[in-house]
């Protein structure tokens, strides 16, 4: 009754994207009372201000989902040191028509995973930046720019070395605080 | 045949979009030599890594088009202090699967129009930045973070003011010389 | 004894800055709970890291002052499209030596003035990365970009018109809010 | 006679500075008709408004030293995810008074190294948005985030690994093309 729900939006459509499996591994590690929605942004249309009296059922159903959740958990590559342009996508049909963002107020964090050595880092900064806006409040530190070369997650889904584990955890640790002071707070407020 | 071939890139899919117009009104002020073509984003899938062997119809279109260019012209508005997706999809579109980019070392310019104050200004950023990934020149200033009010344009689709005509027309002339010098220096080279 | 302490950090060195009037003029507007001290930023030397063992006193002086407040309250002007270096000198000797930040933790307002029109988008985008990095909870909405005309300020320094004393003053509640929710949650797990 | 001067700025004042070092090793692989200045930004005041009618010596040095220049090489590691101050106060200083900007028009290369994993992409990132408003052309590719770990430079300052040397030597050859292409199209519209 007192869970936490998140809004799990993960930037890569690939079918074996390692940002998927980063999320999966992600949400074991949360706390129970933490329950996670993968939200589908892959149904989406192209944004199209014209279409915003009469937005498409695909794009309802994610602004249902963001509405509904606590909070939001941002799983992400970089495409060419940005965002990917379908998680914009998504973030843009969310946000619309002006007025009726359904981002606005949420606590967030944002991770993303890359098998290169700069990693994600610029693709997170623009996100940040992005969600600022959206009066999304994104937690700072810990950063985590996951370098996920092969062999990072075991059989099983599971991040395969004790230091990236730990690492990890750490990180979902601090999310979970993060997530629980904003939205304690709020249900204080709403009392 | 001395022409410079330019890709026009536009930000919105909206029917009466400002920034449509202002790519409009801004091609009419080009030197002679200098042909505009139009590149239809809205009909590309949302980008998959999965398709990079196989990609659609359209994203193959897209590619040729920008391939065949000699310069670039991008005209968008700021979707929630970014990039539009659907554009920033299109950017990932055409410089993928890895190493066939079809970006890489056209010179270029960025515009963008708002009815807002802030305007275009953290879109233009960010447009920036992934530019300079993608090995795109583009041109520092002017910078042109075009205000277009109602009355902006009048009714043949020029710009109505005599002043705000003037800032686009010496935009567009930088432009061109912009486009020029790298155009006519890789010419130089390639004979 | 339940006081908000506040540093306050201004991003120009200028005798008559419209960013410093902004601070003063702000700070009258705060609950009367919140205690702002200003922090020069004047006095200090041009970072070099061969000095991290041995601070100069301005800087010592500085990592007290942020050390012992609650939150942060950044008011700037836009230099060149980003933070002021003087502002930027200041926040990289209070991050040093590596492991002894004095920024951890703290929550954060950012606001800026400025007499153009596109005003102070850019270097308010680029503060916010850097506070980020720094741990430094900021604030998402509202933005406040403010354009800070001839007359913008009365005789007394306050702000002359009603609409805009409406804005800041909104902007300065939601602060406190902002503020009073990270220092109380901080507070409570101190317990 | 035909040589290209090229004001070198360095991000750090620590004695031993990888990016000193990196600056060093840089210009010994420029052509032979490539000359370097390095400019001491170490001495400046900081910046403050009330002196544009007054600038201190060490300003109007560097502001001669620049203007004389006919490009930029910024070797800078990063601080804080973005521009050390110090090197931000100096771009600052050197754009000022409003209208008598000393960097306006040059063509410049970005480089910059640190021993951490995620380098210096922030830093360059807001670098670059820098230099675009003050009309710096900057080259896109390559990037360059160096990592220079214990022993990346020989006793002799240069670099030490035969892959990394050919990664720099490549970047400089580019660099050198990228500043040949500007000035002499420059020098020839000035005939």
């Amino acid at each position: 009754m007192s869970q936490y729900r998140i809004a799990l939006l993960v930037g890569s459509l690939r079918r074996e994207s390692i940002n998927k499996q980063l999320a999966t591994a992600l949400t074991r590690m949360a706390p129970h009372d933490f329950v996670f929605h993968h939200c589908e942004i892959g149904d989406l249309p192209l944004y199209n201000q014209d279409d915003d009296s009469h937005q498409a059922a695909p794009v309802k159903r994610l602004k249902k989902e963001v509405r509904e959740s606590d909070g939001l958990l941002f799983v992400t590559p970089e495409y060419n040191r940005s965002v990917p342009g379908v998680l914009k996508n998504a973030i843009d049909h969310a946000s619309r028509p002006y007025g009726d963002s359904a981002w606005q107020g949420k606590p967030a964090g944002v991770v993303g995973a890359s098998i290169g050595t700069v990693g994600t880092a610029l693709s997170q900064q623009h996100l940040r930046n992005i969600l600022a806006y959206l009066d999304v409040s994104v937690m700072g530190q810990p950063e985590a720019f996951i370098h996920a070369k092969e062999g990072f997650f075991d059989g099983d889904g599971n991040i395969a070395s004790e230091g990236s584990r730990a690492f990890v955890q750490d990180w979902m640790d601090k999310y979970a605080k993060w997530i629980a002071l904003h939205v304690d707070a709020a249900r204080a407020n709403a009392r």
